[in-house]
């Protein structure tokens, strides 16, 4: 029996378009295919007939346990000779732990490669007109998640820091978190009037786009009801979004049902 | 005349496999691509035989008129009724100006869109076996560009909240400047043991990683003559590559050259 091999493939954010020509070739081929919630499920479609999905997102919500079943389906059917590919949404190690799943290949003697995808942390704002850089504005950013709770703080980010460090920053999920995270960037003398945007199911025909300042975009994702997934991007680089690199939310349906079901296309 | 159009196009870094399925597309289509010096430039090889090139790269290095000339090229092209192709390293929102160049379409009246890219802040670090974020280690990142001079800092970057905002730095090109970078982060207090790595030509069959502390990659780099493209990372995240999710340098060669010759795989 050969030996089977694992490829941990970032899907891209929402639009099935934006995944990589290696991802796209690895998926038509693979034997099994272990996909996050987050993946833009048109992809799914590309697999072969007797190719065997496991959605992974079905996996109970305690991570640990999930993440430990999840390696250890990787490891079985790479050992029973399977190209088995790791789908996940954006990039696989853009806090995608994709890291502990290499680690668990390593461990046991299993092949892998890592395939990166775009990731939504760059990528949403794009489809929202809001380069993360720009000369004149931003020639930083950092990336943080909102899943942490920012009073624990295990992750040991510095929000005193991340009030004062400048540059753009991006919040990626943790709509719930928004208000304990905005208050505490606030309370740490950051601008109130900082421009700020929080963006729903960004790069699909769903995308949602609301702007307001570090003071006011909580307060607005509650009144809009903003939902999973979300990202917020937080800087003077927002503003460019108005002045003209929105895009997206312009496109007229019928170029936006063809953009987004690239299947269709040639 | 039918209108033009312009897309920004982030061709991913140095391997050519990761471009997105929507940019490759484009790519084959377009009339005309106006391509950075830091794509893969096997991607070139997809265009038609009688599309325009443009080599960006070759344009003065004085930036402003540089991007003046290309704003100007991508609106006449797009006037006379191409569809054009901006072809640029990475993504084309990530430290790539695509910003600008959107903005002059939008006040021009040229139509465009935005193709997001994989970026190098996240893949070469991939490549090297280092994830940049990591449940345990890091959960956020901060990308800065080593072009901007830090004693100047038109960029607002505020180096003190840099040091001890916690989480993974990404230093992007730069290289002259890493010492500079990691002294006024010594300076300012951050741990002169956190891990780091340097990796040139990330992605490519030439890339090299070596990996050292804060303090010392500075001289590393000199040390093995590190020259541009290349990407810096501090934070504990640099300790996986040696644990085990190091994968690319580990490739052989065979595969390795039929990985980053996608054009010959079906």
């Amino acid at each position: 029996m050969s030996a089977g091999m694992v490829y941990l493939v970032g899907a891209g954010p929402g639009d099935p378009d934006l995944i990589t020509r290696k991802g796209l070739r690895l998926l038509r081929r693979a034997h099994v295919v272990i996909y996050d919630r987050l993946i833009p499920h048109e992809l799914l479609e590309e697999t072969r007939p007797e190719t065997e999905l496991i959605d992974a997102g079905k996996q109970p919500t305690r991570h640990r346990l999930a993440q430990e079943k999840i390696n250890a389906i990787l490891i079985d059917r790479a050992r029973k000779g399977n190209t088995v590919l790791r789908l996940k949404g954006g990039d696989p190690l853009v806090f995608g732990r994709g890291g502990e799943e290499a680690l668990a290949c390593r461990q046991h003697g299993i092949p892998f490669e890592i395939v990166p995808g775009v990731s939504s942390a760059f990528a949403v704002p794009a489809y929202a007109g809001i380069p993360l850089t720009h000369r004149h504005l931003s020639s930083a950013f950092t990336v943080i998640t909102g899943h942490e709770d920012p009073a624990k703080n295990d992750s040991g980010i510095n929000y005193r820091a991340l009030a004062q460090i400048g540059g753009t920053i991006v919040i990626m999920m943790g709509v719930n978190r928004l208000g304990e995270i905005t208050r505490r960037l606030l309370n740490h003398g950051m601008d109130s009037q900082t421009p700020a945007a929080i963006i729903q199911s960004g790069a699909t025909p769903r995308q949602r786009t609301f702007v307001g300042t570090l003071a006011t975009i909580a307060g607005i994702a509650r009144a809009h009801d903003i939902q999973p997934p979300a990202i917020t991007v937080v800087g003077d680089v927002v503003r460019l979004r108005e002045d003209g690199v929105a895009w997206f939310d312009l496109l007229p349906d019928d170029v936006l049902n063809a953009t987004m079901a690239p299947a269709m296309l040639p």
